[in-house]
């Protein structure tokens, strides 16, 4: 369980709380709101605040004074034109703000990420907690042959307890050292903290407030909910995702259409397409493309 | 009256909407929600949308599991020293949105803050309004002849008279042709809207929908609510400004003592300071400064 | 001609000037330096400063000690992995600086392109000159009947008569109002330069600095280089595209292979494509798309 | 020494190249150019490229056909002046890229200075060198009493011996595991290189070729040269400002006058300053500040 007893109880309190507004309200989004999904062995990702909704996406790109909507199907086809034709603006709109608990070396992707606000937990100021992420047995992937960044087949047997043992032996005792170098347990002088957290490994956990705009939310989605995307990040997109989806329903369907689904042909590409639907038998050898663009167009259509 | 009746309709059915909610509320901002609060002759600010509040702040920095709020001295402690320190990351948490009625060439110096998501009426699909910007007499100022890029004295008489004169019958006469180009009144097959919006000056008045940090927010408010600010943004950054003051009353005051009222020293006019606060009598000449520095620092501290 | 013969002389200055230095040179883009390219009828573009080449994309794909080249097929297999797969940080490693001259209803549209540096010409501190664009006849289009934002048939005779009439005498009475009320002339106390510009149509010429790096440009040629981006921001598009596929050709290949010529289709225009080339005889009724949709995807695949 | 025989003559290749341009050169950078100067025990910085000097900030606030330059006075006097009034955009044409070696946890601070573009040596794609940073014996401080995220006086004796052979140890295990677990040595199927990474410390080091215009550079030296900053990424602000100040001469000048050597007062800390400088004696308890912050303007103006 990643929250403590006082966690939960503060979560609950807030969870608990009804306030009045007269802005707009997704009563999808009200469900999610505060409750910690778990990710990964102690992660955890939660909603702190939202702005907007659906219908402020079309409010927005309509500029309107009162609510943007003016019938779901309505809104249904403004929105799906407005992702169709690449429209980044309403989208912006929409706004964001999550608590998430991570693995430090997960933090180091995700901050790439650059148009969000952030607020990490400070280890120059803090201690960081004892929690460490250990891989499940399903997910201690071998190096790929093929693919340079990528995972192959699963260890298994003595190979996979090695590998856990070292990653249960060394955070364990980076992290006892850690302790001992700040004087926690004995009280004495201790080394700064800013110094001290070197000696972490970098499965140790870390969290942040992170707030985004839905655009740019949309792209951290397309970028790591994908399946070329390292594991331990992608879980945090897919449990973000699922939230997304009862926040904006009907942007979040335009993202899977157009986007998550979506399949990008280069021009080269797209003249095969052509020539095939027009019946032509078309081969790699008289594509154009090399033989990984051929083979990567084949597996986006399903050829 | 920049609304018309049906706008204000509209405005009102979404200022009684009552909404329950589990995030925060700052009940200072949900009185200002949706009002139209009038700046210049046809122009307005209104808060559309907003996320966060004081103790949002507080929460974030402190990377809270529950409300951010310790105790509100301790919160206006914790703001005050993330203000002062320049810490801007908090403050990000908060979010605006606003609907701002506003003349082109304010919104041509206003959009050159780009930490911000705007979503401008469209002048290629929509017709514009027959509104434009006529200074009172009070704001009909020379040519400052001191300040290249400043005002000096306000014009009278015939003078005053004959700017506007040309303000009124040229935004009249180009806006007419506007309508005549467009086919507007005989139903003639017209111009491209895209086109037509040429012949417009540029005081008509444009709209947008303006979502920004609250971070972002002060450096725009630092700069346009500033004195060298010209007049027509100036009075607008001053009714975001009394909204803010509401919305989120611990981090304006800081912003005010810190920012809006505080002076910045460069190194010599700090060594002068620390001079003259030892009983020496110092003068432009020995200090160090260029006579245009001297005057600036004098001015700054009201000596 | 865009350039005052004083003007031009400065620019051959430059021209003339041969520094040495041991960063990365793009003889491609040394050519184009400094040279004014006309766009429309008074504006231009031209380089000023660049940084990087195709083989810096690759130098710091690999965050390489040397030069990134290892060979020309070899860094244009990586240039092309890059931008299939959307990696947009190496692109970023690269900058351009532009000095463009252009209307302020397309300053407009442009400005909208946040990540990027602008020095815009301060009307408020300088005069602006009497310069406008008026279209040529071939430019003046009607609205058009399908496209809300849009144009359609050209306009001729005395519809593009008039229209030219309005456009040319509009400008130039509201430039002479603007120097009235300056004073230029009778060098009486004018009104203030910042009051005064209110006065000026939308087709009057400004000009700024621009400086943007290559990924963000990318996104920028794509959106107005597009067929469905006005004509008067497209030229310049255009013409930026044509210094640019100089400077760095293997980028700019695979840009116009990827994105220029490239087709995106929805998850459901993907699963159509898959049955057409099965040999499904497949329709706009049973294909799950929109009859909007599915002209565009027609079209985009010509079929 | 930080660079392998083979990178150092990559370096080398580099600094002796001698290239022709018509852009602008400042002589000062070209002197650094290439070079790796060391920071810390294996980290180093090198100028990669840049764009733009002195005379391009000028050059670009005045929109200039020609260079900026009138003369240098001139230069230095409108320098001063943007640098005074918070001008940015004429300081974001210039534009600096670095190569930086870095330990993790630095890089962790750094990347929080969002308005860049960053390309990091991926440990998804390659393996990390066996290099950590293990500070120098002077800088193994304690914790502070008195500021919660810094550092106190510095250890010695058994204590620092001690801290130095955990880190020496624990950095040293991790890494030999990481490499077991890639199967480096023996040539077995590996664990997949993107989950070996998280055993590593987070003073194993990094590293990034890191693009930066001159306005977010100095932002980023005023936090990061400043005597709060954690002492391991401080000394690469100081490296990297020591570049600067040679390639643009005024600006840094202006930089260290008004930001690095400036002092901010409240509107609080003005009025006493005001005060005592009318010769009154102004203490704490009517200063109307906390203790805190009186302490801080005192420190500020050395009183």
């Amino acid at each position: 369980m990643p929250l403590t007893i006082e966690q939960q109880a503060e979560v609950d309190a807030l969870k608990r709380s009804r306030n009045q507004t007269s802005r707009s309200v997704s009563p999808g989004m009200e469900e999610h709101l505060h409750n910690a999904y778990d990710v990964l062995d102690h992660g955890f990702i939660r909603v702190i605040d939202y702005m907007g909704d659906d219908a402020a996406i079309c409010q927005a790109a309509r500029v309107s004074y009162g609510k943007g909507t003016k019938s779901v199907s309505n809104d249904e086809g403004l929105i799906r034109y407005l992702m169709r034709h690449w429209h980044s603006t309403p989208f912006e709109m929409c706004e964001i703000k999550l608590h998430v608990k991570l693995p430090v070396f997960v933090a180091r992707q995700w901050i790439r990420h650059r148009t969000a606000n952030v607020n990490e937990y400070s280890a120059r100021y803090s201690i960081l907690d004892r929690e460490f992420y250990i891989p499940a047995s399903e997910s201690l992937a071998a190096q790929s042959a093929e693919n340079s960044q990528g995972r192959g087949q699963v260890l298994s047997g003595t190979e996979a307890e090695r590998v856990l043992e070292i990653l249960r032996s060394d955070s364990a005792r980076c992290y006892g050292h850690y302790e001992e170098m700040l004087g926690v347990k004995d009280g004495k002088l201790g080394l700064a903290r800013e110094l001290a957290r070197m000696n972490l490994t970098a499965n140790v956990y870390t969290q942040w407030y992170w707030k985004v705009d839905l655009h740019n939310l949309f792209h951290f989605l397309r970028l790591r909910a994908d399946s070329h995307a390292q594991y331990e990040i992608r879980v945090y997109a897919e449990a973000i995702g699922k939230v997304v989806a009862d926040w904006v329903p009907l942007a979040y369907a335009a993202f899977r259409d157009y986007r998550i689904g979506g399949v990008n042909l280069s021009a080269k590409a797209a003249e095969c397409v052509r020539r095939m639907i027009g019946g032509e038998n078309v081969t790699q050898e008289d594509s154009g493309m090399s033989q990984r663009e051929w083979r990567e167009m084949c597996d986006a259509l399903r050829l």
